[in-house]
C-alpha cells in the first residue's frame, strides 16, 4: 500500500532566479505599486518607458491602463499596439512574451506559478507564458502557466487557459475548450 | 479558399457616444478614485448623491460598499432598495437599468464593452444591461454585454451569464446554464 | 396554484452576530485597510501580531502577501506554515478554520455570507468553511459558504467549490468537480 505523504511548508525554499538584484526588484515594487497598480495613472507612455528601464521589450502603441499589477518587467516581452485593460494582473515569474496587436482585456490575468503538488516540499514550478499576434483574453479569464495562445486565438470572459489555443480559434470555460473558429473577414 | 486577415490595432477609433463632455469624463473619474474604488469610503448616501450629481437616477435605500468602479454614471439607473457590493465594478459603456430589490454581490461584475473580432480593425461593440427587480447577481459573477436578467433570476458565485436570465431562474455555470427554479415561499 | 411572491430589501435587517464591539469593528476596519489591503506592507509577521491582536488564533510561520481583506480576524484561526497570497479575500462572517501547511493562492476567495432566496425578506445566511492541513486553493478560485476542503485537496484555478472536498482529491471547474487523486510520492 502507497505511503501517505503530508505537504511541510517550513523548509520551503524557492529556487528561482528572479533576474534581478534586490535593490532592483525593491526599486520595481515601489514602481509597480505607485504608478502601475495606482488607479490615478492613465499615462500609457509613462509606463511603457518605466518597464523599458526596468529592463522590458516594449514595442510602439502601448496602451495600458491603470491598477495594473505586473511582476517582473525584465521577464516581459509586448509587441507593438497591445492594449492591457484595468486591472490586469501579469503575474510572471517566468518570461511572459507578447506579440503584436494583442488585447488584454480588463481584470484578466497571466499566471506562469505553481507547485509540485506531488512532493511534500511543494516546490515552486515556473512557466513560460506566449500570446501570440492578434490573440484576445477576455475580461477576467486566466491564462495558466506553460500555455501557448496562437495567433488570433481568443479566451473568451472568465475562461480558463490550462491548455495551448489553437490560431484563430475561440476558447470558453473552466477549463477552456475550443466553442469555434474565429473567421476575420477583413 | 478564404483569405486570412489578421487584427491591426494600429488605426484603432472608437467611436462610441460616450455622453458627457471632457471635464465631465474627468471629474467623474477623479470622483470614481477617490469616493468610489477607495477602500475608506463607506457612506451609501454620499456616493447614491454623487451618482446623480452625475446624472445616474437612484432610487432610495441604496447600500453601497467601498472600492466600487463604475465607468460612467449618466449610462446608470438604479431602483430602490439597490444593494452594490464591495468590489462590484459596473462597466457601463452602454447603460445599466438596475429594477427594485436587486443585490449584486462583492466582486460581481456588469460588462457592457466587446469587439467585433470578426474585423482587423476590432471595432468596439457595446450593449446594454438590465437587471429586473429582485435579480441576484452572485459574489464575482460576471453578467455579458447585452444581457437582460428576467425579475428575480439568479446567477450563482463566479458564474458568468452569456445569454439573458428568464425570470425566477437559478443560473450557475460559465457559461451560465439553468439549474432550478427559484420559488419564494413567502 | 402558487403564488408568486417577490423579494423586498426594504425592512431588511442582519442579525448576524457580529463577535465584536462596535469599537472594535471600526477600528479592525481601519487597521484591515490600512495594513492587510494595503499593497505596501510585505511584513507577514506584523500582519500576524495584528491578527492575533484582534482575537485570531494564527500558528508559526505566518506568510500574508499585500492587498489581502479580511473580514472579521475574531472569527478566524491560522495554523502553522500557511500561506495566504496576494490579494486573498476572506469573508468570514462566519468562522473560518484553516489548519497547517496550507497555501491560499493570490487571488482567491473564502466566502461565507448567502441569503435565503427563497425568502421575500432574503435573510443573510453564514456558514463556516474549514480547510485541512496541507490544502491548496488555488489562483482566483471561490469556496463557498460552509465547504469543508478535505487534508491534502486541492481547488484548481478560478475554480468554485460549492461542496466539500474529499482528502487528497484534486477539483476542477464551476462547479468544482473531482477530477483526480492527489499523490504525493515524498
Amino acid at each position: 500500500m502507497l505511503k501517505v505523504y503530508k505537504v511541510s511548508l517550513k523548509g520551503y525554499a524557492s529556487d528561482l532566479d528572479i533576474g534581478a538584484s534586490k535593490a532592483k526588484q525593491i526599486l520595481w515594487f515601489l514602481t509597480n505599486v505607485l504608478f502601475f497598480k495606482n488607479p490615478f495613472i492613465v499615462i500609457s507612455s509613462l509606463k511603457g518607458y518605466l518597464l523599458k528601464a526596468f529592463g522590458a521589450k516594449v514595442g510602439k502603441g502601448l496602451v495600458m491602463k491603470p491598477s495594473v499589477n505586473i511582476k517582473y518587467p525584465w521577464k516581459l516581452e509586448l509587441g507593438d499596439y497591445c492594449w492591457i485593460g484595468e486591472k490586469v494582473w501579469i503575474d510572471n515569474l517566468a518570461p511572459v512574451i507578447i506579440g503584436n496587436n494583442v488585447c488584454i482585456s480588463q481584470g484578466a490575468m497571466l499566471l506562469c506559478g505553481n507547485h509540485d503538488f506531488t512532493k511534500s516540499t511543494f516546490d515552486l514550478l515556473v512557466k513560460p507564458i506566449t500570446l501570440e499576434d492578434g490573440v484576445w483574453i477576455g475580461a477576467k479569464s486566466m491564462v495558466c502557466p506553460g500555455v501557448l495562445c496562437a495567433t488570433h486565438s481568443i479566451l473568451t470572459v472568465q475562461s480558463v487557459a490550462t491548455r495551448n489555443l489553437s490560431a484563430y480559434t475561440i476558447y470558453q470555460g473552466n477549463p477552456a475548450l475550443a466553442v469555434k473558429k474565429r473567421i476575420v473577414v477583413y
